[in-house]
């Protein structure tokens, strides 16, 4: 197999960026979707032949992501009270992908909330998926927001962590991809005005939390591919775990999770917005195991959802900014 | 950062090899478990300091997965069944990992059924913390067993394939993973012996299944990746999509799903045997969407499920050989 780190092969040549649409809509570089009778949105259990999906997402603004089905459930609820938005009596919101038994999706007025599993690939899928749902529903300057919890790099637990930046195993700002048998990388790099204003929210209005701003190294790999020394395998010692974590830190990496750089990779390509916002559970230089209590945890992988939410209303209007 | 193939580096060195331990026992080549106190298996929701692993866990012989904790309840009620296991009066199965909202985890008997999410990352974190259940609980001689989902190539919808080896986007039975800023190579060759005695027990208990054994991809990305023409991104044409699953025939490749190269590697690295059986749900050489109606795909994704029980049947001595 030959080699192309610039992605022109055969006739294959990607674009390095979108156009931006005049309208704000989502513009997708797939020339066949236009010649597909239907597409079923596979693992999000919808489709264009057995949903109408401008009717039911053409008012989406925010699509917000993280992990866990639950953790993204209570996400929904949040913002249902924190927007004051009702439901007609007798209805509740329900889990929209629950028959592919892969992801949950709820609507709550404008947000999405979706979870995305662990690790690039899966987020992956469902980027695919959410960016056609966008594209066939028609929705307009959508914002993504992956809402996460990672590993900190010299800063406390219960840190919340904006990314500035997206960084693979080797420090560079860049995916790599294998397509048609060729290697293709593609640019991490992430909307720098939507993390500021997000952080400037955030420390506004939340102003006892920690958020800081640094870039997020993002791995394959929650043991080995993150240095740590309780994984089932480890072939380093302590003290080059150390000096990893140092060389990490002299990069400006504040924190380490698992999806970065496929998020910030697939928003560049369909030149949507995009912003990654993590708490941290541990700092990986005082150790590797997530000791702190279940109570705590829950009370941090809060902290995200309340900034998001923050810079959601802000957007919306409804924070007084005096 | 410094490339190195070989994995050889300011005194990092891994052992290609595995030493298979006399006593049957899971042996792992991380010496810094000895000197933890204990050990939280964060993702599965059990640990050494607040579980009896061993007496949990320490009678499990077969440790089943796939992707999904539906699929992975289903199966662990259907080995209930042919197994003919009894669970006292008043009591049932329950998932064990359910408080950490990531994986499931059922143990029926000598059969342990889990699910490992979507893509690459997602297994590796399971099978790290699996494989130091089963060092932990001194299980003898596990048989872990990957029960899936897949396209196929040139093999009618609903074949079950038995993988006789993994490659990556590249054609390489190898695994790349990037350890303290370095890149490493670990070998994804599969255990034949196994995967013949699978497609054996099989072919003969299940004759009318089109039971087929063949190399699998392993690609990181449900679209792009494996030469999709509807993902949100498409800057390749069919000719080229159809050049490419024709030298993925001319390689051997029947099926491509996207945890086969890990799986492999880190069976290989534990020195534990390994096998992956999966359904296919479409023929890509004919299209791209998974268009077989729900109720077919589900009686798809029981054959490997019934492969592998009768595979299971038959090593505990329960099937007619006859």
């Amino acid at each position: 197999m030959e080699k192309s780190s610039e992605a022109t092969w055969n006739g294959y040549r990607e674009e390095k960026k979108c156009n931006d649409s005049e309208d704000g809509r989502v513009r997708l570089q797939n020339p066949h979707l236009r010649n597909m009778s239907s597409d079923n949105l596979y693992h999000l259990g919808v489709g264009t032949h057995t949903h109408n999906l401008k009717e039911m997402f053409g008012d989406v603004k925010f699509v917000c992501m993280g992990g866990t089905n639950q953790r993204m459930e209570t996400f929904a609820r949040y913002v249902k009270k924190e927007l004051g938005i009702q439901f007609p009596a007798g209805t509740d919101m329900y889990d929209i992908s629950q028959h592919s038994h892969r992801y949950c999706m709820y609507k709550v007025g404008p947000v999405l909330s979706v979870s995305h599993g662990m690790g690039a690939p899966s987020l992956s899928i469902l980027l695919h998926e959410i960016l056609k749902l966008l594209y066939y529903a028609e929705c307009k300057d959508p914002v993504l927001i992956r809402i996460g919890t990672s590993g900190g790099v010299g800063v406390p637990p219960g840190s919340v962590v904006v990314s500035n930046g997206a960084v693979n195993g080797l420090m560079k700002e860049e995916l790599e991809m294998h397509i048609l048998g060729k290697v293709v990388h593609r640019c991490t790099k992430m909307d720098q005005k939507l993390a500021d204003e997000i952080e400037r929210v955030g420390k506004r209005h939340l102003p006892y939390m920690n958020i800081v701003t640094g870039k997020t190294l993002c791995t394959n790999d929650f043991y080995e591919g993150q240095g740590r020394l309780d994984g089932a395998f480890c072939y380093y010692t302590e003290d080059m775990k150390m000096e990893y974590l140092e060389l990490l830190r002299s990069h400006g990496v504040v924190n380490i999770e698992m999806e970065s750089t496929q998020f910030a990779s697939m928003c560049n390509q369909a030149g949507v917005k995009g912003a990654i916002v993590c708490v941290t559970f541990v700092d990986r230089t005082k150790g590797d195991q997530v000791c702190t209590p279940k109570s705590t945890q829950l009370e941090f992988q809060e902290r995200p959802q309340q900034v998001v939410v923050a810079y959601i209303k802000s957007v919306l209007g409804l924070l007084q900014e005096t």
